[in-house]
């Protein structure tokens, strides 16, 4: 992988001496980059470009290749390639920029499947195609077509669209956002995001990791990665097409298929990384990674010379729901008196006044320096009359030095932000310009902060299908059916102690329900019984019982019939597990009965996940707080879900598990009474 | 009030050769923004300041003074400003720029009552204290101490911050954000919001009304000048200190006490304004709002040269509740196959490729322009290879000519911004960096339009209270009781043919309760009735009821007690009246029960409120989905909201309403359980 970051040697086909052309400036760009190594243009209409000799064919040269950048016109790429890697010295490595893949049409569908299987019969490694190139600052390498300078720093960016991946070097120059390595990762045929992360994993030059994807490829693999990623970096990842119609605009662009969001959400999270769904959060979160500590609490103090600015940073923050406002002790309060003037403030935010110059600011942040639980000040700043930008952001810098807690500037204004840019660049520092992309910034790097502190093993495997269940499965697949009828859910179940409503069939040895009674048809994949007229409610006594069976009879001649006892009211949940094509089993608990629909609460556990998982999740939740208001004890909740997830664990053929409503009670053991069991094709 | 932005004279106490000082910048500014008219300044110590005759004090001046702006100290300002008042020519109108008031400490209170006795003593209009002063761009008016350059333009501002006056001033350059006339409120000791919210509607040279607000003054006639700017203007109102720590910052900045926020929310946008929380947004909404045409339908295109930034802003789209994607249909798509090329797409986002130059995205355009049925197109573009900004710019500044619709760049990058920016200002128009930012401010404008489409009368006076209802009050009123007891809010309640739980006291007449029962102390002010122990529930016979009164006897021996038959299950909804001291009575809808204090749920109706307004609100709100759900007709719930605000419409007195849980059912009538009445002071 190396040699896509430090080649000696690029050859590049399709080079040009045109200026327009994405060949020409793919050559100007290394050139003008300072690239130490070889460059081998290739273009049958050139003998020379510029100083450099043309080759008028990839066979023609005799060296050592390390790398060949592609530029030419789709339908003639798998041709080159086999060229190439059949060389006497063949080449290995390509970055393919030409688009016209997947992306574009069938035609081109089939050119990237024939670029896939020259990968696999020469050993090769591919990105692309339809990208930007790949570019590494240290190294002076710049084997890419974007029109924008890119400054050096430490975040590493693997991206899955080019055109993002040049607005981004436009605005980091501003966003004092510098970077290391970058590759632009196309329709990812061959090497994907999973390659990149590794690498970009063991990369000494590279600190944070931002990823934009638009889907996941190898998503077990790729959390497996970002899991490990996560113990020495930080990583961002936008996640984009989440939306029905955004996965339309996908299939058109870079020709994926995008998985489920929520899903792809927890994915990242739970193995340690920043989820963000739009550009300006991602940029506004690398921002914040790249040039602070991490917040050491949730508590805030917010430092101002204008009280407006102050307010509006102190709604932002009680809203917020990771951190909170710092109340200052009586001894804390006769400290910043001693330095705020009197018709300031020394309750937080801490209003110094529009006439604050740079050494009121100094001396108040000394005497936070030495306060113990601040987790992050923010220092906020407008131009006033008097007010020295330059000195603040000067002296802001120096309190990230002396500060065990991040200082982060938000200067509100555009000259004013332009100043402090300048001044804070040579720091590794950033300022916000507006209080709501700092509060928010903030507020997820101490999220991710906390959630690093809690990362567990990232491995799973399945373990075996209990005989019993296996046996079950092994039935209904020779049968083709693609569920378990109630029955063998009710043995599934029991086998793993879960409750089931009292469940009879009729002509059962023991048939001596207790009424308030339900019946329904026993269809394994019909999911909404009830809109089909296969449930029949609040029987009452032998005769309802007798017409109502007779009513299911004729409407479902052949199907079984079950009789079940209603159960009490409680509290009803959903909980099941749905396999994700990506990312293998996820558990998941939600809200049920006619509120899931409005307000769609769950929780998520991927697996691997032990009690611990279960607990943090659960705790604080919105659907803990609905427990605790019906007086369910939690404990009794955990101990459902590590059944189900025992059930994951066992069960690799199972598509999807569906008990709902599970009913919990404050004072009773939980049942659930429906529940489904789907395999997998 | 003409005075403060058209003065033909001006003096400034405090005016100065200094230019770091408050009143040198005012006087600088003055002088440098070119004002017509004559100054006067007023300094002891000079006798020239410039070409400028200074004067020992304002007795001093024999002239006609329009505009007197004050930068001395806070605590010789009342002298000076009786000075003014009493002199032979007497000044009308003053600007006090000093500090140190009601915002610094009890001194400075007592300083700004005084100001406001002399207003009123001599009928003086006063801006202020402790704000950055007047503009007003075309008539070369600059009375403040901004440090900032500020450009003419459409808007006119509203300030509660000087602070933040001046940051939007820095802002505004880059943001092609233009203003008429500025008046930056400080303390509003004497003229607030609403007389110049009153003096900008009538003012021709501002379209746009823009508002920081921590406090709303006089909530009622606020409403009714917002609603009659909303006709022929757009306002937007950034209210701040809605947190209750924010509100601490409120109080020791401009001495403000805030309201509550969601009333503040309902009472600007049921005026027809934009209601914002933050900053960001405050500035995106007057870029949207300056620049561009009303979206005629919610039906988004999104235009781009780079698949991601499509998929990015589907992504915001679908996730957006006013807007949605254009679906092409296919007429409209064999249109666009002849503009588009084939590898882009002709599905929403329509993807016209990287290598896409203006005429391509000119092309696109016309023939979107004469399609049907489009609210807006969203014009993507990143800077590629041969990506020609300044071209794309202009044709986009073309387009919102020649199109029906808006057509708003979003043009990612720093750099390419300004590029774009640089084209479209002398269009009056604005480029969005971030598709977030613009598809937010775009569905703010969608529906504000809508709201004001809807626009009915805002005046409302209060009815005369029914004779049985107002003895009840002056009944409670005379026994210094705060609220009724139960039997007299069952009154009230037959009298607006609300139905209540059958109730009976003990010893009634008729006392024949049907079982299951409940039974309660009717303790006036005692809300949580059930956490002090008096309310019993479930009571299934005789010998329990007995037991349950004993009970309740001896823990409350002075007080009624009340037996209620229990109500079917059904939905719970909370339905009520709160006085808000800014904005008279609002009535409140809201799910009740258990989840109330974890969803939240609820909607609001100030008056005046017509049938009209209660339907628009709940239809298409979550409650409405709630109630669809438990197939409960929303008429009922709308008839049952219609009488409560006849209660509050009628019922002057009344402090709260409170009838909580009102139960809703799919097949009978709704009651309520409870039903509260709390008395004003």
């Amino acid at each position: 992988m190396d040699k896509f970051f430090n080649p000696k040697s690029i050859v590049i086909v399709g080079a040009s001496s045109k200026r327009e052309s994405i060949g020409g400036i793919i050559l100007r760009n290394l050139l003008d980059f300072g690239y130490p190594g070889r460059i081998y243009p290739v273009n049958l209409k050139y003998k020379k470009i510029g100083q450099l000799d043309c080759y008028q064919s990839i066979s023609d040269i005799k060296d050592e290749i390390d790398l060949a950048v592609l530029a030419i016109p789709a339908k003639v790429v798998p041709d080159v390639v086999e060229q190439a890697a059949v060389l006497k010295k063949p080449i290995k490595n390509f970055v393919i920029i030409s688009a016209g893949f997947k992306e574009a049409n069938a035609v081109g569908g089939q050119l990237e499947d024939e670029i896939i299987r020259l990968a696999h019969k020469y050993d090769l490694k591919v990105v692309g195609p339809n990208c930007l190139g790949v570019l590494n600052s240290k190294y002076k390498l710049n084997a890419s077509f974007s029109k924008n300078n890119f400054s050096a720093g430490h975040i590493g960016l693997i991206m899955q669209s080019g055109a993002l991946t040049t607005a981004l070097f436009d605005l980091a120059e501003s966003e004092n956002l510098g970077f290391s390595k970058v590759v632009s990762i196309g329709n990812k045929a061959v090497l994907d995001e999973t390659d990149f992360l590794k690498y970009l994993e063991k990369d000494k030059d590279t600190k944070i990791i931002g990823m934009y994807l638009e889907d996941i490829k190898r998503g077990r693999e790729f959390i497996e990665a970002l899991h490990k990623a996560s113990h020495s970096k930080s990583v961002v990842v936008i996640k984009a097409g989440n939306s029905q119609k955004a996965k339309k605009a996908v299939e058109s662009h870079t020709g994926a298929m995008a998985g489920e969001a929520e899903v792809a959400r927890e994915a990242i999270e739970a193995s340690g990384g920043v989820y963000v769904e739009d550009f300006l959060d991602f940029i506004e979160n690398l921002k914040m990674l790249s040039s602070f500590k991490k917040p050491g609490s949730d508590k805030v103090v917010i430092l101002t010379n204008a009280g407006g600015a102050g307010v509006l940073t102190t709604d932002l923050i009680e809203k917020n729901n990771s951190l909170s406002l710092k109340d200052f002790n009586l001894c804390e309060k006769r400290k910043l008196l001693k330095v705020i003037p009197e018709a300031g403030s020394i309750n937080n935010p801490l209003d110094i006044l529009g006439d604050a110059i740079t050494d009121r600011y100094t001396r108040v942040l000394r005497c936070l320096r030495d306060m113990s639980n601040i987790g992050a000040v923010i220092c906020m700043a407008t131009a006033q009359a008097q007010t020295d930008i330059i000195g603040i952001s000067k002296a802001i810098a120096q309190a990230n030095k002396y500060c065990s807690f991040p200082v982060i500037p938000v200067i509100i204004g555009a000259h004013a932000n332009k100043q402090a840019q300048n001044v804070l660049k040579p720091y590794g520092l950033n300022n916000f310009i507006f209080p709501v992309q700092a509060v928010a910034a903030l507020s997820a790097l101490y999220e991710l902060d906390r959630r690093k502190s809690r990362l567990a093993s990232a491995h799973f495997k399945f373990s075996n299908t209990p005989e019993v269940i296996k046996k079950m499965a092994d039935n209904a697949y020779q049968e083709f059916r693609g569920a378990f009828y109630f029955r063998e859910s009710m043995k599934m179940a029991e086998y793993y102690q879960i409750k089931v409503s009292k469940t009879y069939y009729f002509g059962d040895h023991s048939f001596r329900p207790k009424f308030p009674l339900a019946i329904k048809v026993d269809i394994p994949r019909l999911v909404h019984k009830d809109s089909h007229g296969g449930v029949i409610l609040d029987i009452i006594n032998d005769s309802q019982l007798e017409k109502a069976q007779k009513e299911l009879k004729e409407k479902f001649p052949e199907e079984e019939i079950i009789v079940q006892e209603q159960t009490f009211r409680g509290i009803e949940l959903i909980l099941g597990i749905k396999r994700d094509i990506n990312f293998g089993p996820v558990i998941m608990l939600g809200l049920g009965g006619t509120m899931t629909e409005i307000y769609r609460e769950k929780i998520l556990w991927l697996l691997p996940c032990a009690k611990k998982q279960v607990e943090e999740k659960l705790n604080g939740s919105i659907l803990a707080k609905i427990l605790q208001e019906k007086k369910i004890d939690i404990g009794v909740v955990i101990k459902q879900v590590l059944k189900v997830v025992k059930i994951a664990e066992e069960n690799e053929w199972m598509r999807e598990l569906d008990m709902n409503p599970m009913i919990f009670y404050s004072d009773r053991d939980p049942v659930t009474v429906d529940i489904k069991v789907f395999l997998a094709q």
